[in-house]
């Protein structure tokens, strides 16, 4: 027997909109509200309540599906990672990564990316680890893939280390918009590319 | 007249350490508590009254010196910038890189300095961008030096952009640190320095 509580009361109310049919859209509005709360509040301050709440679905709903906090927020950012990058092939590991480039600099510039890369990077809860871990296998599978096609194509060395390579990148465009406060525009975009291809030593 | 109420009587009491004398060691004494303050809260609640409190001083005398909390945060943060680099001189551009590498992993992984750049990259004070900027002029004074040396050396090309250059560098290192809660050791320092001075295509 639950005792109702006016804290209770309010939690109720709150979930009180439309229940969205089971299936395929249900996961899709948990996700994005997953997303909202995160950039919102933060991994440590989120509560299962407040995205059933934003998704308009019953709390158990989500449990059924995400039994901890942390398989969650893992299933929210994997997606979000997935529609960030598309996989770019231009012909050339130049026109690649400036496409990449590109999508890193939308993404993180949007206010709701903004506000994630901020709340990953302040954040440290020790499920964020695994998190960030997961996050990054998935975030990078599209440069794994364009480095793989660079090799192929014989413009860098087999052996190249396309983890180095992609963390410098994202690290160099997110230093810039984030530490900086600056604007990543198609030029600062360019000099990286360009530095990260040819080096900074005279040939 | 004041009038003493209780939260006020508190402040005093937390105050009422041993009151150092005004000059340098009392600079020293308020930047550190600054910076403490700072890793601890962030900037928007950062208060003249905690730090006066932690650096055993009266409010007044921060006041006097720094006016506004943004003259105070500048100072102190420019302070710690100055003596988290060394100016190395080791004769090369990748020994030189490799040694600011090492400073600069070694200070985002203190316990201040994590704690201070997660703040910098999570706070979004109007304040910040002028601090950041202010910040970073400072920080970038020793990375201009050695790149100039390294141009005088023939080692690196003119015009090369030396913001460019560190700002990558930087970026890949808190990436790593901070994104993907990696430890960034010696080898992979060298890694990301290679990729920059020799780039990823084939010569």
């Amino acid at each position: 027997m639950m005792v109702s509580t006016p804290a209770k009361k309010q939690v109720k109310k709150r979930v009180k909109r439309p229940l969205v049919v089971r299936g395929e859209p249900v996961v899709q509005s948990v996700i994005r509200a997953t997303i909202e709360e995160l950039a919102r509040v933060g991994y440590g301050a989120l509560r299962f309540e407040d995205v059933a709440a934003r998704a308009g679905v019953n709390k158990t709903t989500i449990y059924r599906r995400w039994p901890q906090k942390v398989d969650l927020v893992q299933a929210a950012l994997s997606s979000f990672a997935e529609r960030a990058l598309g996989r770019p092939a231009t012909g050339s590991l130049r026109g690649d990564l400036m496409e990449i480039g590109r999508a890193i600099v939308a993404k993180s510039c949007s206010a709701q990316g903004e506000s994630l890369v901020r709340v990953l990077m302040a954040e440290r809860h020790p499920d964020m680890v695994a998190i960030d871990r997961a996050l990054h296998t998935h975030f990078e599978a599209v440069p794994l893939a364009v480095v793989k096609a660079a090799i192929d194509r014989g413009e860098v060395a087999p052996d190249l280390d396309a983890r180095v390579l992609m963390g410098t990148f994202v690290g160099a465009l997110h230093h810039c918009i984030f530490m900086k406060q600056q604007t990543a525009d198609e030029t600062f975009i360019g000099k990286v590319v360009d530095l990260l291809l040819t080096g900074a030593l005279i040939r």
